[in-house]
């Protein structure tokens, strides 16, 4: 396998541009922020209001704002009033003065494996990097609440190290899913695959005050396989999954087949 | 290969799902329900806005209305205020009476192939129906403007009884591009796998009234490569290109080599 995304010199610190979906007063953002401020220099972009769900969703139809956004009264990074997707872009277009060596996303409140993969903002901030030619890593805590961010630091920076090293494949990114409890607990780091899920739509209907019904989506997570290979169900068995995630959806086994159909005809 | 989706009974006319992310006023939803009508009973549920470029984005944090639509004083279909796949969602739990025996997507101004096919709200509805087990298709004609629906409602339907008697894999969907051309100049129809391309990003930035700068995205796409097999080339060449498009984003090829990461260690 050839790595063709670029490679960096070790000893120049690299500059790695940080982004979530959960906005940038989630405190995921603040946890990676804080562990890739270990091995480079870091710019956070990220969205002003949380776009979990999102997907590869951008803003197309009204403008953007880029802000300052302090914490304890320094800076501490960029908001972007758009999705993941737009902040990456707005990034790389207008705030960061070349290509970052390495872009960051996370760490995301709740798993991002199996269906979740192409719900998330969080990933496809990491595979807009991809598709810009700059390696690119998404993690995901899988919980949504008592979230314990040190260990998953701890991994994205592992994780970041070696993948600046290494390299990665065109169009494709690390997504990374850390089973929320401490690092005595974790089982391993299992290289997976995206596994097969859905959920069962159960859609809340009220009505309001003047009797006109609404609906806000609601639903059920079911796991459709059950091996240690896949990143949902590695995750409940407390390893760490991490799973090569790219941007070319073909399904390549079933080309031959639709070929059969004659359709020429 | 086995074709779990459900075959239909050619017997019983085909109840078919019609959706778009152009919005239920776009011109391609109606010529696409048009020639569904030839075929199957047909329900039509769309964004009640345009939502191109909002990929697989759901709406959580705030409520969805439901409407009818009228067109020329008759019921059409319903809107749904939300996004594609909110529309999918929504109408396999609250509009429909039972599963339909096909999800239809488009007909989308402008191509989606390429990267474009990861942005595109038109192929995302069409997946959502596969993810939730119903044979799905989405349909693109590549243009913006003086757009003629008459060539690509004719091979919608050709494609859409095809598959109703062959079914699709699980998880897969065919995402059809095609050349907005009189039908004697189509160069005929070609299998095709998604191209590789980006959107160079040149995010016009522009003062408001209050001399404070604002961003709207803006880019030119770049075709990475071009073989008569990928979609975006296959259409620049006057073929309909037929790529069959899963939610399965794990890179398989890069497994091996990322085991030998030794991450453990």
């Amino acid at each position: 396998m050839i790595n063709t995304q670029s490679r960096v010199d070790t000893q120049q610190k690299p500059h790695i541009l940080v982004c979530n979906d959960d906005g940038i007063e989630g405190e995921g953002i603040h946890a990676l922020a804080a562990a890739m401020k270990k091995i480079g220099r870091v710019t956070v972009v990220a969205p002003a209001e949380p776009h979990s769900g999102k997907s590869h969703a951008m803003t197309l139809g009204t403008p953007l704002r880029i802000k300052k956004f302090l914490k304890n009264g320094r800076f501490f990074g960029y908001t972007v009033s758009g999705t993941p997707v737009d902040c990456i872009k707005v990034a790389l277009s207008h705030i960061l003065p070349s290509k970052p060596d390495l872009i960051v996303s996370g760490i995301n409140y709740g798993s991002n494996t199996a269906i979740n993969t192409i719900y998330s903002g969080t990933v496809a901030a990491a595979l807009e990097g991809a598709i810009q030619g700059i390696t690119s890593l998404a993690f995901s805590l899988t919980t949504y609440e008592h979230a314990d961010f040190t260990y998953a630091g701890k991994f994205a920076r592992k994780l970041a190290k070696k993948v600046l090293l290494e390299g990665l494949p065109p169009d494709t990114i690390l997504s990374a899913n850390i089973p929320n409890i401490p690092e005595s607990q974790i089982a391993g780091i299992m290289i997976t695959e995206q596994g097969r899920s859905r959920w069962e739509e159960d859609a809340i209907e009220r009505n309001d005050m003047f009797g006109n019904p609404y609906y806000w989506l609601n639903g059920t997570l079911c796991l459709l396989d059950d091996t240690v290979r896949k990143d949902e169900f590695a995750v409940r068995q407390n390893y760490v999954a991490v799973t090569p995630i790219s941007c070319d959806l073909t399904n390549h086994s079933y080309i031959h087949t639709l070929e059969q159909w004659n359709l020429q005809k």
